[in-house]
């Protein structure tokens, strides 16, 4: 094979393995998104895919592996979204960014659907650090954080991460509703607000009986 | 072995096996504490608990076993020193057992360690559960709930629990700061108040680069 054969060959070989790899998972999101990870087999995703068994382990060790592909290149797909969405304004507020995030989650829920079904198997994905350090980028800059200290911002990044969490996971995980405007509606209105007053007041009646906490 | 002297030592026996039982769980809890639950071994439990390894399999399958159970008795046991510390309550208010659960999660912070150490193997726990189901009953003696409606409330309570979840694990995994009543006084401020205002400002410099996101 003579040079020149071998630098057209060389890139529609990478070309066709990254199709293949594309293809793989595509077909494996599908598969865990209908049986979930423990049910999914290796066999479903290639046939799924077209490819033989072999073609497989081309690319991936195991199951847990392109499971865990699955996960990782679904949260950086969301990422970029989110920097799309926004990316037509010079300087987002915080509000922006949150509903940019729920529009992109919630395009994605199948993302969180399959996550759930492989718990203790998923690698610690970069989702929760990715939220964490992006609040915490806001709050560096907030002017006036009274009652917090600046020690605090930590804390305070912690817990609005936590919000977003379980968003995400209280409806998404098993139903549609409610749309990703309205819920980034009511987190927003939590940040900002907190929950409704009379939930901190004394209880008009003994609903609460201790001994069954 | 007549029925009389069987009577007598079978309790005696249970006794004694209660007794080990407890031993080898004191003994777990100090052992995965210092090496976490992947360097510890079985015989490095056995020999801090004074029995032999043999004994160790009377009353625990394995490690991930035994694991699971000091989490799960050491959850039970925060959930009974709640019960008790708001028990001279008639009529418990939301901030009163919050602080209440403040102090106990804190002193009780190896079992959030130990969790930790063993993620992908502690059973899921009975935790989370149990604190949604309290916000739950505190949410449905709600009369003002606005602006949110009763269909939410499942959200709002996933929303409290997250922060809970969040404020003891930000440093409680690491350090012994905060004191328990100065993170409830903060989680309590978020709760009540929400986050600080100029958080939702517009910024006032354009800090956050969209591509960076």
């Amino acid at each position: 094979m003579d040079q020149e054969s071998q630098q057209v060959k060389q890139p529609r070989g990478a070309r066709r393995r990254a199709r293949t790899r594309a293809n793989l998972l595509v077909a494996a999101r599908k598969v865990f998104a209908i049986r979930g990870y423990h049910d999914a087999t290796i066999t479903e995703i290639t046939e799924t895919a077209a490819v033989g068994v072999g073609t497989f382990y081309l690319h991936f060790r195991d199951k847990e592996a392109i499971f865990n592909t699955v996960l990782t290149e679904g949260l950086e797909a969301m990422r970029q979204q989110v920097g799309e969405e926004i990316a037509h304004e010079d300087n987002p507020s915080l509000p922006v960014v949150v509903r940019a995030i729920f529009h992109q989650v919630y395009a994605q829920r199948d993302i969180l659907r399959i996550e759930r079904t492989g718990e203790g198997v998923a690698a610690r994905s970069g989702g929760p650090g990715m939220l964490v350090e992006m609040f915490l980028r806001f709050l560096e800059q907030v002017v006036d954080l009274s009652p917090f200290s600046e020690e605090e911002i930590p804390l305070l990044a912690a817990l609005l991460e936590g919000l977003m969490d379980r968003a995400f996971h209280c409806w998404w995980d098993e139903q549609d509703e409610p749309s990703p405007d309205l819920m980034a509606d009511r987190v927003l209105h939590v940040m900002k607000h907190g929950f409704p007053d009379s939930l901190f007041e004394e209880p008009q009646k003994p609903f609460f009986a201790p001994s069954t906490l």
